[in-house]
Formats: C-alpha cells, structure tokens, sequence
C-alpha cells in the first residue's frame, strides 16, 4: 500500500427535498453568484426552488454555462466575479457548471490567468471564495471534490486536474429527483463516466493486494451496471437515481482509492481530445475508447480483468484461462454499452476521415502526459483510435 | 434509501513514516497537552519521535490514560486542561486515549458536567478545542471520526456516542508500523471490534437493496479476514497491518454505511456492559455477544446471513436455504473467533456466577435504549447472556 493523504471537508446533503436545506447552508452569505446552465433548470421547477431558498440575498445570476466549458467562458466569469464583490459562488448543473464555479472561485482571487491552474501541472490555487454545489447529473463526481476540466479549443487541450484543499466545495446539494429530467442519453454517459473513473484505478496495480478499494470500487460499479438499465427505463425512479448519484460521488471522493497512487487516468485523456474535437458528452466519448484500451491492457496483464468479469458481471470464470474469462468481462462491457445507447465508433462521435486518428494521436501526445503511468505508446494509441474509427 | 449528510473533515495521514509530518500539521498551535496511556509508547520509540516533532512548543504531558476510560478520570483531565490554557490536545494511542482526547477538548470549553455529552442523547457539544489523533490500535477507528465512549462504573454504563461537526479530529496520523508492537490478543481483539462495527449497519435493514454500501462492507470483512491472521503470525507485517489500520477506519469514517439510517448497535451495547463490568478488552466482549446475538437474528431474517457467507466467507451456498447458507457463515465466524484466539464465554471475561446474566441484563435493558432498532426483548437477551455463559 502506498502512502496517502485524504482530506475532504465537502458536507453532502443528500436525498429527497435536500434543495430545502440550501437556505441554512448559505446564511453566512449575501452576494451569491449563481451559475447555471440554461432552460432545463427553469422547466424543472429546480430554479424557482432555489431562488425561493435565496429570498433576501443579492442573487448575481450567470446562466449559460456550456458542455465542456472553453477556458474563454471561465474566462469572462472570473471578470463577472471580480466586478460585482462575490462573496459566494453556488453551481447548480452536471460537471461543466460545478467545475466553472470552483475555477471561477479561485480565479476570481488570483491575479493571473485562471488557464494557469490547468496548464502548469503544479500551479494550484491558494485561495478561493467559498463554492456551493446542487448537482443535477449522476456522472463526474464534481459536487463533492476539488477538481476541475475546461478546454483551450484552438490546441484541443481539454485538461482535467485537482485543485488545492480550499477548492473543496463547502457544501453538496444531492436530490436523486433533481436528475429525474436528465435525458436517456445524458443519464447514460453520465454513468458511463462513472464506471471509467472506477475503472482508472481499479485496473491501476493490478498486483497489488487491495481488497478493501476492490470491495468499495466493485459494489459502484455493481450498482451502474444493475441501476442504469431501470433509471432508463423508469426516469423518476428514486431507488435507482439514487444509487446512480451515490455511485457517481463515491467514485470521485477519494476515498475508494486509497493507497493506491495516482491511477491511469489514460483513457480519460484519451477521451478529453474527443470531446474537445467532437464536443460529445464526455461519458460518449468514454464508450468508444475504454473497450478498446481495456483490450488492450487485458491482453498484457490479464489477471485482474478476470476479477472483474467474475465480482461485476458475476461470469463463471471456471476453466478460462485469465485472458480469455478478462475478455468475457469486456464483451459484456462492450454489450452493456450497446444497451445504454451509446456510441461505439468515432463516426458516431462526428468524425468525418480517418485522418482524424492521426489527428488524435498526435494532439493527444503532443505533451507527453499520456505516457505517465502506462505502458502504451504512441503507435498502440493510434491503433487503438484507429479500431473504433467506424 | 434514506436522506443523509455526511461530513468528515478529519485529514487521514496514512502510512510509512507519517508521524514525521506532525510538526507541519501542528504548526499554528503552541500549548499542546499529549495524552497517552502508559509505557508500551515509550519502549516502542514513539514517544522520543514525537516529543522531537513538538520541539519547540510547551508540552503539557498527560499520561496514565487507561482501557474503558472512567468518566472521574476524564473529568480530572478536563481540569488539567482548563488550568493549564491548552489550546490544542494530541491524543496517542487506542480508543481510549483518543476517545479521551474528544471529549476533554469539548469538556474544556464547557460549564457543565463533561458526563452531559454522554448521559444526554441530544447533548451535543457546541465548542472544542482541536484535537489531532495519532493511532497506535486498529480497531475503533476514533482518530478519523467524532465519537468517545466513557464509562460510569457504578452503573455499569458505558456510553458511547457521536459529538457535533467539531469533534472530528483535525488529523489522524495512521502509521501503520506503530502499530507492530501490540499484542496478538489486543490485535485481535481491535480487529474484531472493526469487523462488528460492519456488523451493526451491514445486517440492518436486510431488505434493502444497498450495493454500493454492502460491497464497501464486504470489502473491510474481508480484508480482517484474510489480514489478521497474518498480523498474528507476523506482527512486522507491513501490508497486513495497513490493511486492519485502513478497515478500521473506514469501518467508521461514516461513508461505507451512508443512506442506511442508524444501524442496530446492539451487539455494541451488549457488549459495553461487559467491559463495564470485566474491564474486559471491548473487541474480546464482542467475541462472546455477536455469535449468539447473529444466530438469533439469522433465525428471524436469514437472506442478508446467507450473502455474508457466500461473499464474505466465500462459501458455496448452492442448494442450501438462506437459513442454513447464514448458519454456515455464523459457523465461520465462530471458527475465526477460535483461530484469533478470543474468548467465547462469559467465564472466560471473568464471570465468576450465573447470577451475572440477570444482573447484565437487568443493566443493559434498564433505560430502554437498547430496544430502540431491534426485535430482540430483553427476555431474548437474558437467553442470550445465558447461552454463553459457559
């Protein structure tokens, strides 16, 4: 086991009716910015809830975040934050909005260019107002840790990293029926991106003895696998929602991975260029890369995928070598996908040649961060994007 | 599911060498009162490590703190503390000591009687003095968590119960080589106490459909299972040693058992008589209760008994009903109590007549709380008592 710190001071709130506890979370607070996407917030009834709870505050609305937020938007709001004395940043949305609100939080506070906190791997704040979260998407995990993404569109730069201690939110507002109205489609890549933040450590040592983060990352992904088909099905339903938005937060609170480093973390970025490029949902994007970078990680070391296909999808590995019962794992993987409806090819993302696979491998490996903990080159890259490109 | 909030702003500082950065976590405080218990700190050369990360600071010694912690001896402690301005109170040890430390901190700052916190179920301390754990016992998991036990010898009771948001630590040190030098019978017995503390959430409620948490659960069990009898054979055994510091905690950080409501403590309060009244090792008293208590709530609801023992104890349930496949795993467990060396009677924890059964009982059902999550009535209870008398 390696050495580890874990700290998360985030205080989740949720369940049923969790909206109405937002009031007393916020009472030390008047000037509230309050960060949101667009309509759908307004059709859910969830905007009329919140300014309810807001009644007597300065509330400083800045809708109209985007998917996938440029770092040109971040940009601007940090300049809205800075000219009207925020005293509090409330997120209300999926991950694009909640991660805006941390990183406008700590650029508002900072006298350089908020990009600085994504470009420059060691550069991380030292301060930031305090952010509130509601989260209306099971999928990123963002409402209850410190981390951020955004994307430079001209360098097809889509960067992921954490934050400091203080990027933490203060609070998390977690209703399972705030994501009621989220589409099939939105529902389903949000939890696709569940299972591949699982996946970026589960598989990561695979030699290690872990049985308690195994116990922890096997039972979330048990819980996707098992309540995504019904919260397909059956949009309003609570149970299901519910294990969906849990799964969601625990996979990213830090705690499931303890001990065990710093993880892959591959085939999210080899997932953030598609997005960038594409401007899919990210957990699309997720879907037509994990099958075949988990191919090929299977075939080199495949002890650990039989693991998986028995305690996830609960097959019968007798008398299958390691590989062949691994591959079984990812066959059922590869068929769940086709059950929650998403893509499978980069053509279905919107790629239009092939030579967006040289395209992709070449932005993707431009930096070199790819290579930081995984035994892929450039060449098994580009023969992966290569195998899924239709 | 049901609505919770979760908030655990402990930093875990886990691992190899972590009582090093103890000066960097304590920088901002000066009058620290160290709380220990007795020799076994100063033969291990922990103490000398830590008085060398305090240099420079008043150091307010305060050793003798014994097993079961008295209420009287807690309250000699709060004076201390008030007479000597202490502003921060590091607690190293087991339960004890750390369980201790939380409530002298809130007892410091309070006009009352520090017994209110525990006497009182909805007393609640509204002030304390930080507090930082280093942990030298797996087992109670109080150095990431807001809880303390007392004891009020003259009525046998042991109270144990959660403090408010500011009484989690500010950091647990979790080191898992100070933890080599104790004894296989106080290993066992910390690490049973673990494996009860999952108990009391993982049996509650067996209807419900709770994946995520159970596969959480199922993990710390089996990591105990696999682990102490390492630990027992080999007590320099680094990765088994990290495991049961690591189950420990998380058994109560308060995450593996979120959206389960309160839990049963019952086993828990059975048990607290014992150790009120033996002075008994707690996870020992557990030894003896949670078989007979399992056996009896197995025969009322077996389904949730027969998962235990086909994903905890790996057995192959095929063709059994879920009353026998539960029994199996209650069987199991039992064997695993022989094998770590714990008792299995009253006799061997130091009763010395059958009268003890109607006194524990008559002790343990006197208030009523021991009814509030159960079936059991406190005639089940005294057969219970009674079945393992001897």
């Amino acid at each position: 086991m390696e050495n580890y710190t874990f700290f998360n001071p985030t205080k989740i709130v949720f369940g049923k009716g969790s909206t109405n506890k937002l009031k007393e979370l916020i009472t030390d607070y008047n000037n509230i910015m309050f960060m949101y996407g667009g309509k759908s917030l307004k059709a859910s009834g969830l905007y009329d809830r919140i300014i309810k709870q807001l009644d007597g505050k300065r509330v400083l609305e800045y809708p109209g975040i985007k998917p996938n937020p440029l770092i040109d938007d971040v940009r601007k709001a940090v300049d809205f934050c800075k000219e009207n004395n925020v005293e509090f940043i409330l997120g209300v949305g999926g991950g694009s909005v909640m991660d805006s609100a941390k990183l406008v939080a700590s650029g508002a506070l900072y006298d350089g260019d908020v990009w600085d906190f994504l470009e420059y791997r060691e550069k991380r704040p030292e301060k930031a107002l305090p952010v509130g979260t509601i989260v209306t998407l099971a999928g990123t995990g963002s409402e209850t840790n410190n981390s951020f993404v955004a994307t430079e569109p001209e360098t097809l730069r889509k960067i992921g990293k954490s934050g400091s201690e203080i990027n933490y939110p203060k609070f998390a507002i977690c209703d399972p029926e705030n994501t009621y109205t989220v589409s099939a489609y939105q529902t389903a890549s949000g939890s696709f991106d569940t299972i591949s933040h699982v996946f970026e450590h589960y598989f990561w040592l695979p030699e290690d003895y872990t049985p308690i983060q195994d116990g922890f990352e096997e039972g979330v992904m048990r819980a996707v696998i098992h309540d995504l088909p019904i919260a397909l099905k059956e949009p309003d339903n609570y149970e299901a929602r519910a294990n969906l938005l849990m799964a969601s937060e625990q996979a990213l609170f830090g705690l499931a991975d303890v001990g065990k480093g710093y993880g892959e973390h591959v085939e999210h970025k080899m997932e953030h260029i598609l997005s960038a490029k594409y401007n899919c949902a990210h957990g699309a994007g997720l879907a037509v890369v994990v099958p075949a970078y988990r191919r090929f990680m299977c075939a080199h070391d495949p002890k650990k995928y039989r693991q998986f296909a028995k305690n996830v999808f609960d097959i019968d590995t007798t008398g299958m070598s390691d590989y062949e019962a691994g591959i079984k794992g990812i066959e059922k993987l590869e068929e769940f996908i086709r059950q929650i409806g998403l893509p499978s090819t980069l053509k279905e993302l919107g790629a239009q040649s092939k030579d967006d696979v040289d395209l992709l491998t070449e932005a993707l490996c431009e930096n070199g961060w790819i290579f930081k903990n995984t035994i892929v080159t450039k060449e098994d890259i580009r023969a992966m994007y290569a195998s899924v490109y239709e």
